[in-house]
């Protein structure tokens, strides 16, 4: 496995944690200024309204997200690479039942000073139908 | 512009033509042999079932599909390349009312022999509610 794909998965295994533990700015240091992210039946987010949702979920009475990210692919080609995953995320409110989300997602990196930061994503999760 | 962002630009040209007019050979040729497509709710669609589900539709009874892509933006990066579109898309079957998906798209393209195809791509698009 090059250098160049370690860091990548490196930064994803980062990124999952810091979600999980409500730490914003780490998230936001993995992204680049210019990055874009494509969700279903809404416009591209940008990062100020990502920073903004990031931050609304990192208070004390903020829902607990635990993710697990299966890295499918990753292809660096220069300072790009792109990579896609296998996700799941789990949404707990406090007090409240945990909702669930599963599906795929395809993601651009672009490095940067010698540093991988996500730059365009593409999420494909849809909500998991609880068993009958 | 580049001339590989012109090709890549002419393949997504080609591409929503000859959807239209149900050349699923004219698709199939713009597809690397390991393509992807993510979906959102079902899993990874491979070559062979791609491919199926074309020629399904380029029966004389097939709904007619017309598209709209407006590009984004487009980066290459040696052999590999990405873009994102704003893609809608209006099927239309024989005798009934058309349905319309518009969303967004993230697709990794691949320069195989001096041609650029398609090689990963990740559609966003959700049902457009009708006016009420």
């Amino acid at each position: 496995m090059s250098q160049d794909e370690q860091q990548i998965r490196e930064l994803i295994r980062t990124w999952m944690e810091a979600s999980k533990a409500g730490d914003t700015d780490t998230v936001l240091d993995l992204v680049t200024e210019d990055v874009v992210f494509l969700l279903p039946g809404r416009p591209p987010m940008r990062r100020d309204e990502f920073a903004a949702m990031s931050r609304s979920q990192a208070v004390p009475a903020a829902p607990r997200i635990e993710g697990d990210a299966e890295i499918q692919e990753v292809q660096v080609a220069g300072d790009w690479a792109f990579l896609w995953t296998r996700l799941s995320v789990k949404v707990t409110p406090p007090g409240g039942a945990p909702m669930e989300r599963a599906g795929h997602t395809l993601t651009v990196l672009r490095k940067e000073q010698g540093r991988w930061r996500l730059a365009r994503d593409a999420n494909l999760l849809v909500p998991v139908q609880p068993a009958a």
